[in-house]
């Protein structure tokens, strides 16, 4: 790092959002949060549409490096392990270790975030029940599980052994378990991982980007304004799929 | 690379597997195949599960190093890239050039791929024909390929300006747009992609892998016995989901 490191982040607290906050905050860098208002469909203005053509949080802005716009949380993570993480503690330096880390950011990135995304929408957005769509995306969310139980099973602390950019992928999805209606008794190392990766000061003051977020003092529980706070998501979620 | 690659790709026919597949013809690397038989359910036996925990297609072994075993497309594509792309075709040496192109590859990872498998299964797979469920998965599976055509319009003749692991990853779900019942009228320079990108002989031969596949030949067009093949591939798709 030539200069000072000068970053935009804009963001929602997601947790696709939040990997990007908490890695941030791991690499103790200085940046500016923009928070993107889904209500006013702001992720679709013509601004926002140039930093990410997608249309979709996070999008960072790497202002030291010429404005360099940076699309997908996945891709964010692995930029700031390219530029700013000398101590690799995002991703290690050996190669095979750096695999490992890559392949599960891989996993959740086309796994775990879309499967469980899916059983947020039916469980909690869609306008209709549809029990079909309820119970295949909350099985698959529920299959994931267990695999990073398996992966944890090899008296492991974290996914790949030593913490990574794979924790940090992984951790907003798993701490929202409730908010897809899956339950996480059947995976006790999953929880015990959870609870251990909540413990992170790093990973407390990325999950309050943009907006203080108590999730991890309520133990992961569902707020009790959940149906309220779902049915006006569900508002503006419906309302900007039909632009 | 000290000595001559060694490599085995664990695979299925599908725009995952051809992902990987097109990227060791593209390198020109030597490998082995092994096809998964779904119809038995074989990625869930043991001795898969430890080269992927997940139980999914692709995996690729690395017996030149050791049998490192690699999970997730996205991730064998980022393992060739890193061990066997000395010429830098798949990713660019500049870093934001690399960057673009690992956005891009996170677009479909996270996008792409999960949106489009969502609306083959409403729409192709699913015993139960549930509206909705198709209407979400088309409807999104269309924005992602505006995005595509919004990121082509710049003169562009592939995703990030040359030839990269970014068009790999999203060719063979492009190809398969059909098998989705999604058309490309309204994205004519992602159809035009779709076609230079299927003029390279490496893509025709990593198509061809595990088993010969003529959708190029048919330009894009669903297999007359789309509907049969639907019936017979939804028995097993159903029937692994219990498990």
């Amino acid at each position: 790092m030539s200069s000072t490191p000068s970053l935009t982040l804009y963001t929602v607290g997601t947790p696709n959002g939040q990997k990007a906050s908490i890695a941030l905050e791991e690499l103790g860098l200085p940046y500016k949060t923009h928070k993107i208002e889904f209500s006013k469909n702001e992720q679709k203005e013509e601004w926002f549409l140039r930093i990410n053509p997608n249309g979709r949080i996070p999008a960072l802005v790497d202002n030291g490096r010429g404005d360099f716009p940076v699309m997908e949380s996945g891709a964010i993570l692995l930029y700031l392990a390219e530029h700013y993480d000398p101590n690799h503690l995002l991703l290690a330096k050996d190669a095979n270790k750096r695999s490992e880390a890559i392949q599960w950011l891989m996993w959740q990135m086309g796994g775990l975030g879309p499967m469980q995304g899916q059983a947020n929408h039916f469980f909690r957005y869609a306008p209709e029940k549809i029990p079909y769509g309820i119970k295949r995306y909350q099985d698959e969310t529920k299959r994931l599980y267990s695999v990073m139980e398996r992966a944890l099973s090899d008296d492991r602390d974290y996914l790949v052994g030593d913490y990574s950019l794979a924790d940090i992928a992984c951790f907003g999805w798993v701490a929202a378990h409730n908010w897809a209606g899956v339950g996480l008794e059947e995976f006790p190392k999953v929880d015990a991982w959870l609870h251990r990766v909540a413990q992170r000061p790093a990973v407390r003051k990325g999950m309050d980007v943009p907006d203080k977020n108590d999730l991890i003092d309520r133990d992961f529980a569902v707020d009790k304004d959940a149906d309220k706070k779902a049915a006006e998501a569900s508002k503006w979620i419906m309302d900007s799929l039909k632009k």
